[in-house]
């Protein structure tokens, strides 16, 4: 298994689920237990019973960082630690959005972090662009900037997935020749 | 080909279309004619003339059994018939909202439904978490539910598949290790 | 690689980047320069913006060619002069709703357009249904006649590919038979 892994999908398609078994295979291989990396911050309630039920699935033996913004440096400051799983890219970039970051520049800064690490990372992100145009700016704005992360993060990382139903569909590495 | 086949993929995906084809294939092959179990309740004109339309695409040797909840009894009194084609799990869901039922339950019963059928069974489903995060609460809700549904079922089915404009993408199973 | 080739995607997806890199790659191989048929009108800020960012990556070696509605024409009378890359049916299928358009038989003549040519054909267009139901009915029934094109254009066409994050899945051929 290869040590950069992007796992995306839909709402509920089990990519958390996918990519914390990733994670936890990744901790046995190199005997180091799995870190967390939470993007998400609680501002209600729908948000911290999702928060606590996922803590919850993922048992004792894993560390959890909370950095909604600066996960580059989390990723740093994690290396020696064990394999991170950072859940989620969409959540970053809505944060990014709230506080008014330069998306794509701290995109390719994250690509650049993850590149440069020894421990591997895991990362979820989101599908958010199969519906109609929203009619909302705003949210046209964020399905084009979760786009576009994706895209830069998929670059960056060895193997891509897309969650179907609980199921993982290998995108990248694939023998497309394009 | 296997006993039990889910069928998932957007709008106007062909998704039914598939699963048609694949049940008369079925049918063909154990020499007992398809038999469609809908989900689907005719509250609007709109619905009424889509029904009407697939109802006439699949021709007379099909038999239609009309069942919005009790889907897993359905399977059960029809096992000796044929091969089943349930269409679809997402109307199933809504339908189980608007009668607030306990819908994991409900899925898990379906789950060992299937599982435990003799004729072979056909599922199709919906692909609804690929957009931006609903405004709606209850839209948000119904995601949720039919997400968590199509995980559940997905893990009882043998084969898995994604329609992409009318064709079908492999899912389940793969050879990809997690 | 064939000669028609369909790409789609949701917004975002890499798929125009991707159907550019393969158009490119088959008019070096005939040795012709790539046509770029464009079926976007500019009627706002936003629209202008993205037309604008798409002809500056595609660099000078492209033709363009603008085309809302009369696409077929559009593959005839260009058939002589390379790679044509139509981009894309979603805003073709808008445009013809616009002007209250036949959109099936028109699809059905695009099909037929598309498997006559003699130089190469690569079309995108977008994945718009994987959300939930919209309550606009305008944009339910835009949902509806986008993803019955698809399957119409993606039946014509030798190859499908589904972009995800920048990177292409085939769809079609596969060996699944059904």
């Amino acid at each position: 298994m290869s040590k950069s892994i992007l796992i995306t999908g839909g709402a509920r398609s089990g990519k958390s689920v996918i990519a914390e078994r990733i994670t936890e295979r990744l901790a046995a291989e190199i005997q180091l237990p799995p870190v967390y990396i939470a993007t998400a911050q609680a501002f209600d309630a729908e948000m911290e019973d999702r928060i606590a039920l996922h803590q919850e699935r993922r048992g004792p033996e894993w560390r959890t960082v909370a950095e909604p913004l600066n996960v580059g440096q989390a990723l740093r400051d994690t290396d020696g630690q064990g394999p991170r799983l950072l859940d989620c890219l969409t959540l970053w970039v809505s944060n990014m959005m709230h506080h008014e970051r330069e998306i794509e520049a701290e995109a390719r800064a994250l690509a650049q972090a993850i590149t440069t690490q020894t421990a591997p990372v895991v990362l979820v992100t989101n599908e958010v662009g199969g519906g109609i145009v929203p009619e909302n700016a705003l949210a046209r704005r964020f399905r084009d900037e979760a786009g576009r992360v994706n895209q830069i993060i998929a670059q960056a990382c060895e193997e891509l997935y897309l969650a179907v139903a609980g199921y993982p569909l290998k995108v990248k590495p694939n023998d497309i020749e394009i």
